[in-house]
């Protein structure tokens, strides 16, 4: 007997993967270097030489039993200490070793996190635009996903509606900034209002409603700014992380939850959340990744090929005619389509070679997103193909 | 609101852990070397040579982005047809790469494989003495793990039981051999009877009955023997395997579950297992870790202590007047405790210093584990110990 709801499953494809097959099957047809994929957030700038020596290193000095071996069911001590001793350096908060729990990067930080403050049942609130596989993980827990409306054309949280839909069944929000799909940074203002309604609802419901902030792009942030940090508007926060992005590690699979100083629940949430990956069966990231990555806090990959891409596509699709907000950060930028119908506007620029992402995959309509984690030279190349598509749709 | 059912686990504390927490404290005191701590089963040989290389070669030759890259949500591709290979060549099955899906570790495996082909609701049964994770992975998928009471002091499954409690409820059949914590390999005859029931029960039932075959230890067998490989005599079995033994990789956690050629679902289970990686936030073990153990197909580490310790404990053992079955495989040894209560018996065991685990944690009374991967030295300064508490009993 099949599980039938993992079954039913197999016939909803990603609209993301799906574009992003077609786009292999077009390269076959007229080369790779002619099909311009904007579809998959998959980093193209190599890890920092930093982390291939960390390895080197210890796979050449360290005794294999113990690089090798279990990790406390907590996660190595070494890689918690240096994360909470970064966090605490780069945000100014107390974090301790005891705060970080590791993950197979921010999916598993997400889906432990909220397995921790929700029980089946409960609310989850998220804001769309959203990453799609918040549905899945929300699901897995019991919890269900309720989706704030979006707030165009700037595509800060939609706060008013926030506030009517935080009702007492919602133990948990969930946040994203720097945002995927938008770009988007949350700002100042957003997070101290943010935080001022949870605070209110929570001692109105008499209840701690805690924020689940996802930040796999945390360091990629434009114009030398900074992103500010949720945790540090509201301290029942618990932060995901992932080095997916920022050390172009997306194959390793590390991450990890920080739980805010001050958190309601410090002190037993981390021991909660290493209970939980035994049901999911996970139990801890790899260990050489951990001790590696301990290696090369504060490193990051040159990101600086994706602030490029951006300023050309941003300059480029206000040139043509695009409504669009400039990315604050990330890889992406989210365009307004040219027609009501997303899906049918990335079908018209498919014949132009060009691969964009429907919005409705984000839970919003209308729009599309751009994923510029791709060579520049290609983002250039690409242009008279978004003058075209343009231009299709002056005629 | 934190969640109760993970906050209450809290509480409940593994005997195998705060055994090996109070050796450590005990050796503190007394100096590790003169603590017998036979309670965790960490592997103490190293892995092989080969393994470092590979990981060293990819690290110096390979193209970082691509190296440390998403993987398919399916897993590696030449991890995968490196381990059907290999399968097809042990075992004569006819696996393809697609048969094969890669995992955090056998508890990953297990994780995933249960529920594939269960529904919440449904029965998992297994045989006791079992380990005890594979509560919370059954729980975990929201079906029932029933336990078939054990059959001292051969420790082969109690098949008569189990055909009796193998109801139209039960969805799949979980075991393990070599078997944690008795050391003992399931015979032919065992798996050639579970294998009538098996398909004589799904006949009657109308729906298949999968066999999940939990398989560690299978490459640790002694006296020259094979362990018979249960796929091999049941089509239906999604065998999952873990390096952490094998390869001495306990913290890299990878192993994989292989659907059996000819089991029913064949040709979705793999594709159903990636979709529920999803609900868990999991998505694929690490990239690096994948392409290096493909490249060790067929390699272990040098597994021949186990077999050193084992006659020495075995021998020891009966001559000190234990009841004992002979160990076939893994590094555990089982014998019945020299007082009825288990749990008594330990603690009587640590006034010599020898850290032993009780048999209600496995789901038997009256027995007690030694995870014997230590050093032969170890075991062999501990025997004395093992005399003493012995005669303690023969006052």
């Amino acid at each position: 007997m099949l599980n039938e709801t993992y079954r039913a499953m197999l016939g909803r494809k990603s609209v993301i993967r799906e574009t992003f097959m077609y786009g292999r099957q077009r390269a076959a047809q007229i080369g790779a270097e002619n099909v311009f994929d904007y579809s998959l957030g998959n980093p193209s700038v190599p890890c920092p030489g930093q982390f291939t020596r960390a390895m080197e290193q210890l796979l050449a000095e360290g005794d294999p039993v113990d690089l090798h071996g279990y990790c406390p069911s907590q996660g190595d001590p070494g890689f918690r200490a240096a994360v909470a001793a970064h966090l605490a350096e780069k945000f100014g908060l107390a974090y301790r070793a005891e705060d970080i729990f590791p993950t197979t990067g921010a999916a598993g930080a997400i889906a432990h996190a909220i397995r921790a403050v929700t029980k089946p049942g409960d609310e989850v609130l998220t804001f769309a635009p959203y990453f799609p596989e918040y549905g899945p993980y929300v699901e897995g827990t019991g919890a269900y996903l309720k989706v704030v409306p979006p707030q165009a054309p700037a595509f800060q949280p939609n706060l008013d509606e926030f506030e009517r839909m935080l009702t007492p069944a919602v133990s948990c929000v969930l946040i994203n900034t720097p945002n995927n799909p938008t770009g988007v940074v949350y700002s100042e203002a957003t997070l101290t209002r943010l935080a001022e309604i949870l605070a209110e609802k929570s001692r109105e419901y008499g209840h701690v409603i805690y924020l689940v902030s996802d930040e796999p792009y945390r360091d990629i942030v434009f114009d030398g700014k900074k992103a500010p940090y949720p945790a540090a508007y509201y301290p029942h926060t618990l932060t995901c992380f992932s080095y997916s992005k920022s050390l172009s590690l997306p194959g390793e699979r590390l991450g990890y939850v920080a739980v805010c100083p001050g958190c309601e629940g410090e002190e037993i949430l981390v021991d909660m959340m290493s209970q939980i990956s035994r049901f999911t069966g996970h139990n801890c990231p790899p260990s050489i990744i951990q001790r590696a990555v301990a290696l090369c806090q504060g490193v990051t990959s040159d990101l600086s090929v994706y602030e490029t891409n951006m300023n050309l596509l941003y300059d480029a699709l206000t040139a043509y005619g695009f409504e669009v907000e400039r990315p604050g950060g990330t890889f992406y930028i989210f365009p307004k389509a040219l027609e009501a119908d997303a899906n049918a506007f990335c079908r018209k620029a498919r014949e132009f070679d060009l691969l964009l992402v429907p919005s409705d995959t984000f839970g919003v309509e209308g729009y599309v997103r751009l994923a510029y984690c791709i060579e520049t030279e290609k983002v250039k190349r690409s242009l008279p193909a978004l003058e075209q598509l343009a231009a299709a749709y002056r005629k």
